[in-house]
């Protein structure tokens, strides 16, 4: 592809546990005066596919236990923010003052197993925190269907969270929920202009796309949470985001 | 901002040492009828930019020393190539077959040094390996002023490479060289929509460019290597792609 283009959809609402995406996504489309087309992708902040998954959990309904206590001394958290994200993690992979990075139970190395507590409740309501979606592939796959049952057309979707990463200052957008397109792309086979296997093996296409659709959604205000993306061209096979995740035997930094 | 759009310049040409890479890009944006606007950003892929300046290295003039041909050995790659990875890096940080991460003199954590053999030369012209940038933010000042002279504009310029990633499969494009528009944005002290202090504090904003121009650029025959990005705010001050590295002393994963 030579050109793409990235919209935020106008003025997508503050989504509630239960809420139609796919409706509130329609009416954000034709707000924008946009309508979906052929190829056309959406990429959604996480946070909204959680919040209408109904992901958001009440601390005072969180009992910590004595992990979660020790180790919320050791990091400085909330202890019933730590219970939370000990509950949707497999193992902790490094923990420090502030710093708290686990394997989620999905496979994702990440900061406090993606609970967020920002852009979630107005503090004056209670204290909450917002878990990922259960399932987010599955969550992109109903999002695609739910799309295509109500506009005949069934576009990509990306689920994208921020993630920091070692090495490196500064998140990334990264995608944890992929449908209809592929999450990885793979060049094995494929050759320079002059024959020779290319470098590169394997794009982290669904990733890249994230990345560039949170420049566009912003992160300060986290007001514009879908981004329609057209112009990819995805000729290789739809894989979901599970794909991105390296198998451990793979990984040489875990 | 709302929308972001990416456009690849046209036909640009192979690229050799000692080329006007401004020149040649005034030319390109002419071929694809595109004119410089105040706020517009370019990426190069690092590939051209190495080759403007004479980065590519004839693997018949280098010797491997006793340290490379040991570790290509274990490595099973060329001694040869190893010895111009291991002259280009302060460390290597894992080495199995068939891979050899190393944190470059720049303090990039990378494969091979980033040091590339896929569209360098033809192979009958003999083998060819292709070194990064000197000084990659150099680099994109220069460019910047280059093409500030040429068209009475200075866009933001990024300098973009393909880098794997511990725990996720696929390599997505990150910021190598950055002037003119910030490689990182703070967020440190926003709130969000509840008056809550955000979750992401620092964003990888050159990164996020550079994977949004790679999606464009396409990886089999690097044959889009420039990419246009029109719609970025850039309100954060211009800072090089340096400030992208993490410093040791603040990385759990060294």
């Amino acid at each position: 592809m030579s050109e793409l283009r990235l919209t935020a959809l106008t003025g997508f609402p503050q989504v509630a546990s239960g809420d139609d995406l796919g409706l509130l996504t329609q009416a954000a489309l034709a707000r924008t005066e946009l309508r979906l087309q052929a190829g056309d992708v959406l990429v959604f902040a996480q946070k909204v596919v959680s919040k209408a998954e109904g992901r958001r959990i009440d601390l005072r309904t969180v009992t910590p236990g004595k992990q979660a206590q020790e180790l919320a001394q050791a990091v400085q958290k909330d202890p019933r923010l730590v219970e939370l994200i000990l509950q949707e993690s497999r193992r902790i992979v490094r923990s420090a003052k502030d710093v708290l990075i686990v394997e989620h139970r999905l496979g994702l190395i990440m900061a406090n197993a993606g609970i967020d507590q920002s852009n979630v409740a107005d503090p004056a309501s209670g204290e909450f925190a917002l878990l990922l979606p259960e399932d987010p592939d599955g969550s992109a796959a109903r999002l695609r269907e739910r799309l295509h049952a109500l506009t005949g057309y069934a576009p990509g979707i990306v689920i994208s969270d921020s993630f920091g990463r070692p090495w490196r200052v500064g998140t990334v957008g990264v995608a944890i929920g992929c449908a209809g397109l592929p999450a990885t792309v793979d060049l094995r086979g494929a050759t320079d202009m002059f024959g020779r296997p290319l470098r590169v093996t394997v794009v982290g296409h669904a990733d890249e796309v994230a990345s560039a659709a949170s420049i566009v959604m912003g992160q300060a205000g986290e007001a514009r949470p879908v981004v329609l993306v057209r112009g990819l061209e995805s000729r290789a096979p739809a894989q979901p985001a599970a794909a991105l995740i390296r198998p451990q035997q793979q990984d040489l930094f875990r």
